[in-house]
């Protein structure tokens, strides 16, 4: 039964997207319910300096693709060969397509999704909204060249990742990562079953989005229980949960580094006037006011990263990507940046402090389609900072929440006191569901 | 001429207010544009303990007024006698009425206020408005004890504040407290004649909302400019502003310190288990949509307030005071509550966050409305975090933040790295204004 029945608040909007967005435009129908909640516990107690020290390997160079076979799913490490169960870590993200090719199924994924868009008669409904929706993306998608970059970077994440944790937490060696995207392969599903034939017997589910969202991570989550019950009906994984990180001190390095370069190809003497103009995708205010943790965790990253740069400029947190009539989250990035044009503000660094790789909102969204308008308007000083990517870095902060986390999820059944209470307007039974089966381990 | 004759989006609403709320109800406009920007570099780089083994010498008992005679404005200090100029420290709020008899000229300033709510020949419709509202208003704080406490709590903290100040900080002694509220006496005009009779010529406007708003402190902060134009147009006192202090270490740790009190009055079994539901002020979003830095800095607050109790406990950050048929900032403290409630959830500790004292909205919304209907829903669990109101450590961490002040601000002209910074999408010639008054010292 789709789960838009039980909602005694029924909505439907018009929504209309570029891309891998997690909130997708297109016919959607907005529900009085989606989802819950969580915090990271385990991630404040180590400081980041502790493990900037360690060296860090540059990954191999992993070849990019779209299927859904071996190759995409694990990153090659030399501990394949050992005979242990490998401790396993499975980097969940949206995905997106890494080919033209694969621009129509990653959209019909992603309208079927009733954790992001619950709408009536999903089954049937989302491959007509996908095929209608395709043109335009694929056009996006040609524009950043031919395909989402997501597949590619979790790869080299993931292969360094791997490395440093058999380096750093010989105990819990060998270490295996996997890739499970949400609306693009290597799918969960298929993830789990390769996981099941590499002897996997003890996994750490870690979410990609420092911040949690029910339309995020709690998707990612739902799916993970549901695909579980289907492929591992016996439970032979015993899974803990990494459901968020947004001021991890790793994390919070990294941006501020990024940041702090990018300031440097400003002249000096406007370099402390610069504003950061901090962008996140928004939610549909429906979202928000059920009780979605996410915008109150991106503002507690924005603040973090700020107070690590002593507030030296001004900034503002904004919100992207927000299409249809229903009301999202502002103030929109858009309007943040026309906005500050006129007022004679000229110098203005975007900051995509939400997702942590490449994706359609920044190479398209932001760069292609803000910074043509800001022109237009006569803004000559806007500029991104580079997204984290492959940073050492960043996958160095990686490895520390890892490792932090295995230290004291000494089982499955682990994750931040924040997961297990749903949002207070949910009314979701996966949610309920998902919870139930993660603090069964 | 009226600000809201340059908006190009007018719209307008009927809202509905308890009391001093700075959102309060009855026939509003709204409009695209309200106010401005800020954060607090200056208060970052002191680390609370540093502080907390001082001296707390308990506040004289202050008499109670609502007049705004010169005992309301100022603390009796040994300092008057000095010769020297004191350096005057002025306690920026939005005040409430102290006795019944004060609520229609409270509702009139609060109507009248362009900052907060723009409405049309706003000097002729908000007497009209006040006094309609005015009976049951009066009749809430007839149920509160007669009266808003804001003043006398006020009182109590500057004699704390001023004594502490010539302990710490000899260099700058004599201090002097003032108060100044926005809508009940002691007003900033009267003020500013006072600190004027008291020969001040170095004063800190120090809003008393850690976090900033253009409704709040940035009406105040224009109120100020306003009035010193008018009653001290030689501009003979020095302005700096502390306008925010959303994370400070004090205030967290105060936070902190009154949450544990009251998680210790439930029971052992259940207590790491109790919801804390972090409560503020909602914005209309129209205002947060303008670019107001209210939501973010909040949202930092119970970021670090939870990191400091190393989220033991699950929690949410949720928004009250919500009227009317414009969209507000949620989810609505109300609807978690009862939320939460229908998922079995009994246990809710109420954590008032953007307020330090005790208001209507803690007293009246809080402890009698919010609470009656969470019993009525068979909630039992329900309870409230004491107010900051004379907390030792609360008026330490405010001697704290006003030190490090004095020790940055060698002359006037010194406010945060993002106060100069309006809002992308504000219109207000007043916010202009007032800012280039203050960058002049």
């Amino acid at each position: 039964m789709l789960p838009f029945t039980k909602s005694p608040t029924f909505r439907w909007g018009f929504y209309f997207s570029p891309g891998d967005s997690p909130f997708a435009r297109g016919l959607v129908f907005h529900q009085g319910f989606h989802l819950s909640p969580a915090v990271l516990p385990f991630n404040r107690g180590v400081s980041f300096s502790s493990f900037a020290g360690l060296k860090f390997r540059p990954s191999p160079f992993m070849k990019m693709g779209s299927s859904n076979n071996y190759s995409s799913i694990t990153n090659n490490s030399q501990n394949n060969d050992r005979n242990k169960s490998p401790t396993a870590i499975m980097l969940m993200n949206l995905g997106g397509p890494s080919t033209l090719d694969g621009v129509e199924d990653f959209l019909t994924r992603l309208f079927s999704d009733p954790d992001l868009i619950p709408i009536p008669f999903q089954k049937y409904v989302a491959p007509i909204i996908a095929k209608r929706r395709t043109p335009k993306i694929k056009e996006q998608y040609a524009k950043i060249g031919g395909g989402s970059p997501i597949l590619s970077w979790t790869q080299k994440q993931g292969s360094a990742l791997e490395k440093l944790m058999d380096e750093i937490s010989p105990l819990t060696a060998p270490h295996k990562t996997y890739i499970a995207f949400r609306y693009a392969p290597p799918l969960t599903e298929d993830t789990i079953i390769q996981m099941k034939k590499d002897g996997v017997k003890r996994a750490i589910a870690f979410t990609q989005y420092p911040q949690y969202s029910c339309s995020t991570t709690g998707s990612s989550l739902n799916e993970l229980w549901r695909k579980s019950e289907i492929v591992d009906p016996e439970g032979s994984i015993q899974w803990s949960i990494i459901d968020r990180w947004p001021t991890h001190p790793g994390l919070i390095e990294a941006f501020t580094k990024h940041i702090e370069k990018s300031l440097l190809t400003y002249p000096k003497e406007v370099r402390d006037k610069v504003i950061l103009l901090f962008s996140a995708h928004s939610l549909p205010m429906v979202v928000v006011n059920r009780g979605d943790p996410y915008t109150s965790e991106v503002a507690a990253t924005v603040h973090a990263v700020m107070e690590r740069l002593n507030f030296l400029n001004p900034y503002r947190l904004v919100w992207q990507s927000q299409v249809g009539p229903q009301p999202w989250q502002g103030p929109q990035t858009r309007d943040a940046i026309l906005g500050f044009g006129e007022k004679g503000e000229n110098n203005i660094l975007l900051i995509p402090i939400a997702f942590t790789s490449d994706h359609i909102e920044t190479l398209f969204e932001l760069d292609l389609e803000y910074a043509h308008e800001a022109e237009k308007a006569g803004i000559t000083g806007l500029k991104r900072v580079e997204s984290l990517n492959d940073d050492p870095i960043f996958i160095n902060s990686m490895a520390n929440i890892v490792k932090d986390h295995l230290e004291k999820a000494k089982s499955g059944g682990f994750f931040s006191n924040q997961y297990l209470l749903r949002c207070p307007k949910c009314k979701k039974d996966s949610c309920q569901k998902s919870r139930d089966f993660f603090a069964s381990f």
